[in-house]
Protein backbone atom coordinates (compact mmCIF):
# COMPACT_ATOMS: atom_id res chain seq x y z
CA UNK A 1 0.00 0.00 0.00
CA UNK A 2 2.98 2.25 0.74
CA UNK A 3 4.20 1.14 -2.98
CA UNK A 4 1.34 1.98 -4.24
CA UNK A 5 0.69 5.68 -2.93
CA UNK A 6 4.43 6.30 -4.25
CA UNK A 7 3.29 5.29 -7.74
CA UNK A 8 0.34 7.33 -7.98
CA UNK A 9 3.34 10.32 -7.22
CA UNK A 10 4.00 9.99 -11.29
CA UNK A 11 0.02 10.09 -12.14
CA UNK A 12 -0.41 12.92 -9.86
CA UNK A 13 2.73 15.03 -11.11
CA UNK A 14 1.00 14.55 -14.96
CA UNK A 15 -2.40 15.36 -13.73
CA UNK A 16 -0.68 18.79 -11.73
CA UNK A 17 0.99 20.50 -14.94
CA UNK A 18 -2.85 21.24 -15.92
CA UNK A 19 -4.26 24.43 -14.11
CA UNK A 20 -7.24 22.63 -13.41
CA UNK A 21 -6.47 19.73 -11.67
CA UNK A 22 -4.09 21.95 -9.56
CA UNK A 23 -6.89 24.78 -8.30
CA UNK A 24 -8.95 21.64 -7.64
CA UNK A 25 -6.27 19.88 -5.39
CA UNK A 26 -4.75 22.87 -4.22
CA UNK A 27 -1.44 21.37 -5.01
CA UNK A 28 1.13 22.59 -6.88
CA UNK A 29 4.76 20.89 -8.12
CA UNK A 30 8.40 22.58 -7.55
CA UNK A 31 10.97 21.73 -10.03
CA UNK A 32 14.51 22.10 -9.88
CA UNK A 33 17.23 21.47 -7.13
CA UNK A 34 17.15 24.72 -5.61
CA UNK A 35 13.64 25.35 -5.90
CA UNK A 36 12.72 22.01 -3.91
CA UNK A 37 15.74 22.68 -1.50
CA UNK A 38 13.73 25.90 -0.71
CA UNK A 39 11.00 24.16 -0.40
CA UNK A 40 11.95 21.80 2.53
CA UNK A 41 12.83 24.27 4.14
CA UNK A 42 9.07 26.00 4.41
CA UNK A 43 6.18 24.89 7.03
CA UNK A 44 4.30 24.18 3.44
CA UNK A 45 3.15 20.08 3.50
CA UNK A 46 5.07 18.20 1.07
CA UNK A 47 3.33 15.31 -0.42
CA UNK A 48 6.12 13.37 -2.48
CA UNK A 49 8.85 13.85 -4.90
CA UNK A 50 9.79 11.90 -8.09
CA UNK A 51 13.47 11.82 -8.59
CA UNK A 52 15.38 10.43 -11.63
CA UNK A 53 19.16 9.26 -11.99
CA UNK A 54 20.08 12.67 -12.59
CA UNK A 55 19.99 13.56 -9.80
CA UNK A 56 22.48 11.77 -8.27
CA UNK A 57 25.24 13.21 -10.51
CA UNK A 58 25.94 16.21 -8.40
CA UNK A 59 26.87 16.24 -4.73
CA UNK A 60 24.28 18.87 -4.11
CA UNK A 61 21.69 16.68 -5.77
CA UNK A 62 22.37 13.63 -3.72
CA UNK A 63 22.06 15.78 -0.28
CA UNK A 64 18.80 16.72 -1.68
CA UNK A 65 17.53 13.23 -2.40
CA UNK A 66 19.06 12.64 1.19
CA UNK A 67 17.35 15.70 2.96
CA UNK A 68 14.07 14.39 1.28
CA UNK A 69 14.27 10.77 3.20
CA UNK A 70 15.09 12.21 6.59
CA UNK A 71 12.02 14.91 5.59
CA UNK A 72 9.89 11.34 5.26
CA UNK A 73 9.03 13.02 2.07
CA UNK A 74 7.75 10.14 -0.11
CA UNK A 75 9.97 9.31 -2.73
CA UNK A 76 9.41 7.33 -6.05
CA UNK A 77 12.43 6.62 -8.16
CA UNK A 78 11.37 6.61 -12.10
CA UNK A 79 13.42 6.42 -15.18
CA UNK A 80 14.47 9.98 -17.19
CA UNK A 81 11.79 9.08 -19.69
CA UNK A 82 8.81 9.14 -16.99
CA UNK A 83 10.28 12.17 -14.91
CA UNK A 84 10.40 14.30 -18.44
CA UNK A 85 6.45 13.16 -18.84
CA UNK A 86 6.05 14.43 -15.19
CA UNK A 87 8.37 17.75 -15.33
CA UNK A 88 6.91 21.35 -16.80
CA UNK A 89 10.39 23.83 -16.51
CA UNK A 90 13.08 22.96 -18.80
CA UNK A 91 16.39 21.22 -17.09
CA UNK A 92 14.12 19.89 -14.18
CA UNK A 93 17.69 18.68 -12.90
CA UNK A 94 15.99 15.28 -11.85
CA UNK A 95 13.57 16.15 -9.03
CA UNK A 96 10.40 17.62 -8.82
CA UNK A 97 8.76 18.25 -5.62
CA UNK A 98 4.13 18.03 -4.92
CA UNK A 99 3.04 20.12 -2.18
CA UNK A 100 0.29 22.05 -0.61
CA UNK A 101 -0.28 25.50 -1.91
CA UNK A 102 -0.31 28.05 0.89
CA UNK A 103 -4.30 29.65 0.75
CA UNK A 104 -4.55 33.18 1.88
CA UNK A 105 -7.87 35.21 0.78
CA UNK A 106 -7.28 38.48 -1.19
CA UNK A 107 -8.41 40.64 1.73
CA UNK A 108 -6.16 38.88 3.54
CA UNK A 109 -3.17 39.79 1.45
CA UNK A 110 -4.26 43.30 1.09
CA UNK A 111 -4.48 43.85 4.62
CA UNK A 112 -1.28 42.25 5.27
CA UNK A 113 -0.42 45.48 3.48
CA UNK A 114 0.96 47.93 6.27
CA UNK A 115 2.26 51.42 6.10
CA UNK A 116 5.04 51.58 3.61
CA UNK A 117 4.82 48.32 1.96
CA UNK A 118 3.30 47.48 -1.76
CA UNK A 119 1.53 45.19 -2.93
CA UNK A 120 2.03 43.40 -6.72
CA UNK A 121 -1.26 43.06 -8.36
CA UNK A 122 -1.10 41.22 -11.79
CA UNK A 123 -3.87 42.10 -14.25
CA UNK A 124 -3.46 39.63 -17.19
CA UNK A 125 0.19 38.80 -17.50
CA UNK A 126 0.36 35.71 -19.37
CA UNK A 127 4.14 34.51 -19.87
CA UNK A 128 5.00 32.38 -16.93
CA UNK A 129 8.68 33.38 -16.85
CA UNK A 130 7.33 37.11 -16.70
CA UNK A 131 4.99 36.48 -13.70
CA UNK A 132 7.64 34.39 -11.88
CA UNK A 133 10.35 36.95 -11.92
CA UNK A 134 7.62 39.45 -11.00
CA UNK A 135 6.82 37.63 -7.96
CA UNK A 136 11.20 37.07 -7.41
CA UNK A 137 10.93 40.79 -7.76
CA UNK A 138 8.15 41.79 -5.03
CA UNK A 139 9.69 39.41 -2.96
CA UNK A 140 13.19 41.12 -3.06
CA UNK A 141 11.58 44.58 -2.66
CA UNK A 142 9.52 43.20 0.53
CA UNK A 143 6.30 43.36 -1.00
CA UNK A 144 3.60 42.52 1.80
CA UNK A 145 1.73 40.04 -1.29
CA UNK A 146 0.72 39.76 -4.91
CA UNK A 147 -3.09 39.23 -6.37
CA UNK A 148 -3.01 37.64 -9.77
CA UNK A 149 -6.57 38.79 -11.24
CA UNK A 150 -8.33 36.83 -14.04
CA UNK A 151 -6.51 36.61 -17.45
CA UNK A 152 -3.25 35.87 -15.28
CA UNK A 153 -0.97 33.07 -15.83
CA UNK A 154 -1.74 30.39 -12.89
CA UNK A 155 0.93 31.59 -10.26
CA UNK A 156 1.17 28.32 -9.04
CA UNK A 157 2.32 26.79 -12.38
CA UNK A 158 5.59 24.71 -12.29
CA UNK A 159 7.17 27.49 -14.65
CA UNK A 160 6.14 30.33 -12.80
CA UNK A 161 7.57 28.59 -9.57
CA UNK A 162 10.63 27.91 -10.81
CA UNK A 163 11.42 30.94 -12.65
CA UNK A 164 9.84 33.01 -9.47
CA UNK A 165 13.17 31.34 -7.31
CA UNK A 166 11.14 30.82 -3.91
CA UNK A 167 9.49 33.62 -3.74
CA UNK A 168 6.44 31.39 -3.58
CA UNK A 169 7.53 30.62 -0.38
CA UNK A 170 7.93 34.28 1.15
CA UNK A 171 5.39 36.47 0.00
CA UNK A 172 1.69 35.69 0.33
CA UNK A 173 -0.15 35.02 -2.71
CA UNK A 174 -4.10 35.41 -3.71
CA UNK A 175 -6.25 34.36 -7.48
CA UNK A 176 -8.62 36.83 -7.36
CA UNK A 177 -11.37 38.56 -9.37
CA UNK A 178 -11.65 42.21 -9.96
CA UNK A 179 -14.40 42.70 -7.96
CA UNK A 180 -13.11 41.05 -4.85
CA UNK A 181 -10.01 42.66 -5.00
CA UNK A 182 -11.43 46.38 -5.33
CA UNK A 183 -13.76 45.70 -2.36
CA UNK A 184 -10.69 44.84 0.07
CA UNK A 185 -8.20 47.67 -1.54
CA UNK A 186 -11.60 50.04 -0.63
CA UNK A 187 -12.43 48.43 2.60
CA UNK A 188 -8.70 48.78 4.11
CA UNK A 189 -7.82 52.12 2.74
CA UNK A 190 -4.94 51.18 -0.26
CA UNK A 191 -4.57 52.52 -3.20
CA UNK A 192 -3.97 51.63 -6.45
CA UNK A 193 -1.16 52.89 -9.09
CA UNK A 194 -1.18 51.49 -12.70
CA UNK A 195 1.61 50.49 -14.85
CA UNK A 196 0.33 52.45 -18.25
CA UNK A 197 2.60 54.32 -20.95
CA UNK A 198 0.37 57.54 -21.32
CA UNK A 199 0.39 57.66 -17.90
CA UNK A 200 2.66 60.65 -15.54
CA UNK A 201 6.73 59.97 -15.47
CA UNK A 202 7.13 57.83 -12.64
CA UNK A 203 9.98 59.17 -11.62
CA UNK A 204 8.36 62.52 -11.39
CA UNK A 205 5.28 61.21 -9.30
CA UNK A 206 7.17 58.73 -7.04
CA UNK A 207 7.36 61.31 -3.79
CA UNK A 208 3.81 61.43 -3.62
CA UNK A 209 3.19 57.69 -3.80
CA UNK A 210 0.79 56.82 -0.78
CA UNK A 211 1.98 54.68 2.57
CA UNK A 212 -0.05 51.65 1.44
CA UNK A 213 0.00 51.14 -2.11
CA UNK A 214 -1.00 48.59 -4.63
CA UNK A 215 0.86 48.29 -7.87
CA UNK A 216 -0.58 47.17 -10.84
CA UNK A 217 0.83 45.56 -14.08
CA UNK A 218 -1.01 45.11 -17.19
CA UNK A 219 -0.82 42.52 -19.95
CA UNK A 220 2.60 42.10 -22.27
CA UNK A 221 1.12 43.35 -25.47
CA UNK A 222 -2.64 44.84 -24.58
CA UNK A 223 -1.51 46.45 -21.23
CA UNK A 224 -3.70 47.03 -18.03
CA UNK A 225 -7.30 46.37 -18.95
CA UNK A 226 -9.96 49.38 -18.95
CA UNK A 227 -11.53 48.04 -15.22
CA UNK A 228 -8.25 49.17 -13.09
CA UNK A 229 -7.44 51.85 -15.77
CA UNK A 230 -11.20 53.29 -14.41
CA UNK A 231 -10.15 52.97 -10.86
CA UNK A 232 -6.55 53.45 -9.99
CA UNK A 233 -5.69 56.66 -9.08
CA UNK A 234 -2.92 57.31 -10.99
CA UNK A 235 -0.88 56.10 -14.12
CA UNK A 236 2.61 55.80 -14.24
CA UNK A 237 5.15 55.28 -16.58
CA UNK A 238 8.76 54.35 -17.03
CA UNK A 239 10.51 57.78 -18.97
CA UNK A 240 12.40 56.04 -22.09
CA UNK A 241 14.20 57.22 -24.55
CA UNK A 242 12.27 56.81 -27.36
CA UNK A 243 8.71 55.54 -28.48
CA UNK A 244 9.97 52.95 -31.24
CA UNK A 245 11.23 51.15 -28.41
CA UNK A 246 9.80 49.01 -25.14
CA UNK A 247 10.58 47.45 -22.39
CA UNK A 248 9.45 44.36 -21.23
CA UNK A 249 6.81 43.65 -18.92
CA UNK A 250 9.04 41.88 -15.44
CA UNK A 251 11.31 44.92 -16.42
CA UNK A 252 9.13 47.71 -15.97
CA UNK A 253 7.57 46.06 -13.25
CA UNK A 254 10.95 46.00 -11.57
CA UNK A 255 11.81 49.78 -12.22
CA UNK A 256 8.46 50.56 -11.04
CA UNK A 257 9.05 48.68 -8.07
CA UNK A 258 12.45 50.43 -7.23
CA UNK A 259 11.10 53.65 -8.20
CA UNK A 260 7.73 53.24 -5.72
CA UNK A 261 9.83 51.65 -3.04
CA UNK A 262 9.17 53.14 0.54
CA UNK A 263 12.71 54.92 0.98
CA UNK A 264 11.63 55.00 4.52
CA UNK A 265 11.44 51.51 5.26
CA UNK A 266 13.84 49.83 6.63
CA UNK A 267 15.38 53.15 8.48
CA UNK B 1 22.71 27.65 -60.25
CA UNK B 2 19.85 30.20 -58.69
CA UNK B 3 18.34 27.14 -57.40
CA UNK B 4 21.77 25.40 -55.63
CA UNK B 5 22.34 29.12 -53.46
CA UNK B 6 19.32 28.72 -51.93
CA UNK B 7 19.44 25.01 -50.96
CA UNK B 8 22.75 25.73 -49.42
CA UNK B 9 20.28 28.14 -46.74
CA UNK B 10 19.47 25.38 -45.27
CA UNK B 11 22.96 24.02 -44.35
CA UNK B 12 24.27 27.96 -44.08
CA UNK B 13 21.04 28.20 -41.22
CA UNK B 14 22.39 24.64 -39.35
CA UNK B 15 25.82 25.74 -39.23
CA UNK B 16 24.98 29.30 -37.78
CA UNK B 17 24.14 27.46 -34.50
CA UNK B 18 27.47 27.66 -33.70
CA UNK B 19 29.25 30.21 -32.14
CA UNK B 20 32.45 29.71 -33.91
CA UNK B 21 30.73 29.51 -37.77
CA UNK B 22 29.18 33.18 -36.70
CA UNK B 23 32.14 34.34 -35.57
CA UNK B 24 33.90 33.13 -39.03
CA UNK B 25 31.13 34.15 -41.29
CA UNK B 26 30.39 37.42 -39.82
CA UNK B 27 26.58 36.84 -40.20
CA UNK B 28 23.41 35.98 -38.08
CA UNK B 29 20.13 34.44 -37.85
CA UNK B 30 17.08 36.20 -37.20
CA UNK B 31 14.19 34.35 -35.91
CA UNK B 32 10.14 35.15 -36.06
CA UNK B 33 7.93 37.35 -38.07
CA UNK B 34 8.29 40.14 -35.80
CA UNK B 35 12.28 39.73 -35.66
CA UNK B 36 12.67 39.37 -39.58
CA UNK B 37 9.65 42.50 -40.15
CA UNK B 38 12.25 44.56 -38.10
CA UNK B 39 15.63 43.15 -39.97
CA UNK B 40 14.18 43.73 -43.49
CA UNK B 41 13.18 47.44 -42.61
CA UNK B 42 17.14 48.02 -41.67
CA UNK B 43 20.29 49.10 -43.76
CA UNK B 44 21.87 45.09 -43.11
CA UNK B 45 22.41 42.54 -45.80
CA UNK B 46 19.88 40.13 -46.34
CA UNK B 47 21.64 36.88 -47.53
CA UNK B 48 18.55 34.86 -47.22
CA UNK B 49 15.19 33.31 -45.54
CA UNK B 50 14.33 30.23 -44.49
CA UNK B 51 10.10 29.88 -44.60
CA UNK B 52 8.27 26.84 -43.53
CA UNK B 53 4.36 26.06 -44.21
CA UNK B 54 3.82 27.37 -40.80
CA UNK B 55 4.54 31.04 -42.15
CA UNK B 56 1.40 31.05 -44.16
CA UNK B 57 -0.69 30.17 -41.30
CA UNK B 58 -1.19 33.84 -40.26
CA UNK B 59 -1.85 37.16 -42.63
CA UNK B 60 1.04 38.71 -41.05
CA UNK B 61 3.11 35.77 -42.01
CA UNK B 62 1.67 36.19 -45.47
CA UNK B 63 2.58 39.50 -45.55
CA UNK B 64 6.30 39.15 -44.34
CA UNK B 65 6.97 36.19 -47.02
CA UNK B 66 5.19 38.80 -49.52
CA UNK B 67 7.99 42.08 -47.60
CA UNK B 68 10.78 39.02 -48.09
CA UNK B 69 10.38 38.30 -52.03
CA UNK B 70 9.76 42.11 -53.01
CA UNK B 71 12.89 42.98 -51.17
CA UNK B 72 15.07 40.69 -53.22
CA UNK B 73 15.75 37.91 -50.56
CA UNK B 74 16.28 34.45 -52.03
CA UNK B 75 14.14 32.17 -50.22
CA UNK B 76 14.02 28.59 -49.36
CA UNK B 77 10.56 26.60 -48.80
CA UNK B 78 11.49 23.59 -46.31
CA UNK B 79 9.28 21.08 -44.25
CA UNK B 80 8.49 21.92 -40.94
CA UNK B 81 11.01 18.92 -39.97
CA UNK B 82 14.16 20.82 -41.78
CA UNK B 83 12.67 23.98 -40.51
CA UNK B 84 13.00 22.70 -36.85
CA UNK B 85 16.72 21.38 -37.40
CA UNK B 86 17.83 25.13 -38.30
CA UNK B 87 15.85 27.14 -36.04
CA UNK B 88 17.45 28.03 -32.06
CA UNK B 89 14.63 29.67 -30.84
CA UNK B 90 11.14 28.71 -29.54
CA UNK B 91 8.27 29.11 -31.59
CA UNK B 92 10.28 30.80 -34.53
CA UNK B 93 6.66 31.07 -36.33
CA UNK B 94 8.73 29.52 -39.58
CA UNK B 95 10.42 32.11 -41.00
CA UNK B 96 14.58 32.61 -40.16
CA UNK B 97 16.29 35.18 -42.29
CA UNK B 98 20.60 35.23 -42.71
CA UNK B 99 22.01 38.17 -42.36
CA UNK B 100 25.37 40.09 -41.77
CA UNK B 101 26.48 41.40 -38.76
CA UNK B 102 26.84 44.89 -38.70
CA UNK B 103 30.61 45.40 -37.22
CA UNK B 104 31.57 47.92 -35.15
CA UNK B 105 34.77 48.44 -33.50
CA UNK B 106 34.66 49.00 -29.88
CA UNK B 107 36.87 52.03 -29.89
CA UNK B 108 34.05 53.50 -32.06
CA UNK B 109 30.83 52.22 -29.45
CA UNK B 110 32.75 53.79 -27.14
CA UNK B 111 33.81 56.70 -28.27
CA UNK B 112 29.89 57.35 -29.32
CA UNK B 113 28.93 57.80 -25.97
CA UNK B 114 28.56 61.47 -25.96
CA UNK B 115 27.26 63.00 -22.87
CA UNK B 116 24.55 62.05 -20.81
CA UNK B 117 24.94 58.73 -22.56
CA UNK B 118 25.20 55.64 -21.36
CA UNK B 119 27.02 52.45 -22.30
CA UNK B 120 25.89 48.79 -21.11
CA UNK B 121 28.97 46.43 -20.47
CA UNK B 122 28.19 42.75 -20.22
CA UNK B 123 31.08 40.64 -18.23
CA UNK B 124 29.83 36.99 -18.28
CA UNK B 125 26.43 37.18 -19.14
CA UNK B 126 25.39 34.03 -19.89
CA UNK B 127 21.98 33.42 -20.00
CA UNK B 128 20.68 34.27 -23.86
CA UNK B 129 17.21 35.66 -22.50
CA UNK B 130 18.95 37.74 -19.94
CA UNK B 131 21.14 39.47 -22.58
CA UNK B 132 18.89 39.85 -24.83
CA UNK B 133 16.37 41.85 -22.61
CA UNK B 134 19.02 43.49 -21.30
CA UNK B 135 20.00 44.85 -24.95
CA UNK B 136 16.75 45.79 -25.30
CA UNK B 137 16.61 47.56 -21.74
CA UNK B 138 19.51 49.32 -23.09
CA UNK B 139 17.79 50.62 -26.20
CA UNK B 140 14.62 51.67 -24.29
CA UNK B 141 16.79 54.38 -22.32
CA UNK B 142 18.85 55.62 -25.98
CA UNK B 143 22.55 53.56 -24.72
CA UNK B 144 24.87 54.82 -26.78
CA UNK B 145 25.83 51.00 -27.37
CA UNK B 146 26.87 47.48 -25.87
CA UNK B 147 30.07 46.03 -25.55
CA UNK B 148 30.69 42.34 -24.91
CA UNK B 149 33.50 41.07 -22.75
CA UNK B 150 34.71 37.44 -23.07
CA UNK B 151 33.13 34.89 -20.89
CA UNK B 152 29.49 36.22 -22.10
CA UNK B 153 26.83 34.72 -24.51
CA UNK B 154 27.52 35.77 -28.17
CA UNK B 155 25.10 38.61 -28.97
CA UNK B 156 24.20 37.37 -32.14
CA UNK B 157 23.07 34.08 -30.96
CA UNK B 158 19.62 33.29 -32.36
CA UNK B 159 17.80 33.41 -28.88
CA UNK B 160 19.86 36.72 -27.76
CA UNK B 161 18.95 38.34 -30.99
CA UNK B 162 14.84 36.94 -30.61
CA UNK B 163 14.71 38.50 -26.91
CA UNK B 164 15.89 41.63 -27.68
CA UNK B 165 13.32 42.67 -29.90
CA UNK B 166 15.23 44.18 -32.57
CA UNK B 167 17.69 46.09 -30.06
CA UNK B 168 20.65 44.56 -32.43
CA UNK B 169 19.70 47.07 -35.40
CA UNK B 170 19.23 50.09 -33.22
CA UNK B 171 22.61 50.19 -30.57
CA UNK B 172 26.33 49.34 -31.69
CA UNK B 173 27.47 46.09 -30.55
CA UNK B 174 30.99 44.89 -30.45
CA UNK B 175 32.67 41.82 -28.40
CA UNK B 176 36.20 42.76 -27.21
CA UNK B 177 38.19 41.97 -24.54
CA UNK B 178 38.66 43.66 -21.25
CA UNK B 179 41.97 45.18 -22.10
CA UNK B 180 40.79 46.54 -25.65
CA UNK B 181 37.88 47.68 -23.65
CA UNK B 182 39.61 49.43 -20.63
CA UNK B 183 42.01 50.95 -23.14
CA UNK B 184 39.54 52.42 -25.09
CA UNK B 185 37.07 53.80 -21.74
CA UNK B 186 40.77 55.38 -20.80
CA UNK B 187 41.30 56.95 -24.04
CA UNK B 188 37.96 58.50 -24.49
CA UNK B 189 37.39 59.42 -20.71
CA UNK B 190 34.22 57.39 -19.97
CA UNK B 191 34.05 56.28 -16.30
CA UNK B 192 33.19 52.64 -15.63
CA UNK B 193 30.43 52.22 -12.76
CA UNK B 194 30.00 48.16 -11.78
CA UNK B 195 27.06 46.44 -10.44
CA UNK B 196 27.97 44.81 -7.06
CA UNK B 197 25.81 43.55 -4.31
CA UNK B 198 28.63 45.15 -1.86
CA UNK B 199 28.62 48.77 -3.86
CA UNK B 200 27.27 51.95 -2.77
CA UNK B 201 23.09 52.24 -2.73
CA UNK B 202 22.70 53.28 -6.21
CA UNK B 203 19.71 55.57 -5.39
CA UNK B 204 22.14 57.33 -2.99
CA UNK B 205 24.95 58.08 -5.40
CA UNK B 206 23.21 57.94 -8.68
CA UNK B 207 23.29 62.19 -8.63
CA UNK B 208 27.01 61.66 -9.26
CA UNK B 209 26.80 59.91 -12.56
CA UNK B 210 29.63 61.21 -14.62
CA UNK B 211 28.25 62.86 -17.86
CA UNK B 212 29.84 60.13 -19.97
CA UNK B 213 29.33 56.44 -18.17
CA UNK B 214 29.61 52.84 -18.87
CA UNK B 215 27.59 50.36 -16.89
CA UNK B 216 28.92 46.84 -16.20
CA UNK B 217 26.83 43.76 -15.53
CA UNK B 218 28.58 40.46 -14.11
CA UNK B 219 27.69 37.15 -14.48
CA UNK B 220 24.03 35.82 -12.93
CA UNK B 221 25.84 33.72 -10.16
CA UNK B 222 29.46 34.84 -9.91
CA UNK B 223 28.78 38.34 -10.42
CA UNK B 224 31.52 40.85 -11.83
CA UNK B 225 35.07 39.63 -12.38
CA UNK B 226 37.69 41.24 -9.99
CA UNK B 227 39.32 43.06 -13.16
CA UNK B 228 36.50 45.12 -13.57
CA UNK B 229 35.54 45.36 -9.86
CA UNK B 230 39.45 46.80 -9.22
CA UNK B 231 39.14 48.83 -12.76
CA UNK B 232 35.44 51.01 -11.80
CA UNK B 233 35.27 54.16 -10.35
CA UNK B 234 32.50 53.07 -8.48
CA UNK B 235 30.45 49.61 -7.48
CA UNK B 236 27.10 50.59 -7.39
CA UNK B 237 23.97 48.20 -5.86
CA UNK B 238 20.52 48.40 -5.56
CA UNK B 239 18.79 48.44 -2.32
CA UNK B 240 16.90 45.18 -1.95
CA UNK B 241 14.72 44.36 1.37
CA UNK B 242 16.44 41.54 2.51
CA UNK B 243 20.07 40.10 1.67
CA UNK B 244 17.65 36.27 1.51
CA UNK B 245 16.58 37.61 -1.89
CA UNK B 246 18.30 38.60 -4.67
CA UNK B 247 17.06 39.96 -8.12
CA UNK B 248 16.97 38.61 -11.91
CA UNK B 249 20.35 39.43 -13.75
CA UNK B 250 17.97 41.49 -16.02
CA UNK B 251 16.05 42.92 -13.69
CA UNK B 252 18.90 44.68 -12.04
CA UNK B 253 20.24 45.59 -14.90
CA UNK B 254 17.08 47.87 -15.98
CA UNK B 255 16.94 49.27 -12.57
CA UNK B 256 20.58 50.48 -12.94
CA UNK B 257 19.87 51.55 -16.53
CA UNK B 258 16.78 53.44 -14.93
CA UNK B 259 18.65 54.90 -11.84
CA UNK B 260 21.44 55.85 -13.64
CA UNK B 261 19.68 57.73 -16.98
CA UNK B 262 20.79 60.85 -17.24
CA UNK B 263 17.50 63.08 -16.33
CA UNK B 264 18.77 66.30 -18.76
CA UNK B 265 18.74 64.40 -21.39
CA UNK B 266 15.68 64.69 -24.15
CA UNK B 267 15.25 67.88 -22.85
Amino acid sequence: MHTDKRLRLLTLARDLQRRKARQRSGLFVAEGIRTVEELIGTALTVRGALVSPALDATDRGRALRAALASADVPLLDVSEADFASAADTESPQGVLAIAEQPTVAVGDVIGRTAAGARLLVLDGVQDPGNAGTMLRTAAAFGAAGVVALAGTVDLWSAKVVRSAMGAHFRVPIAHATWDETSAALAAQGVALWVADMAGDDVSAVASEAPSRLAVAIGNEGAGISGELRTAAARLVSIPIATAVESLNAAIAAGILFYALRDARRGE
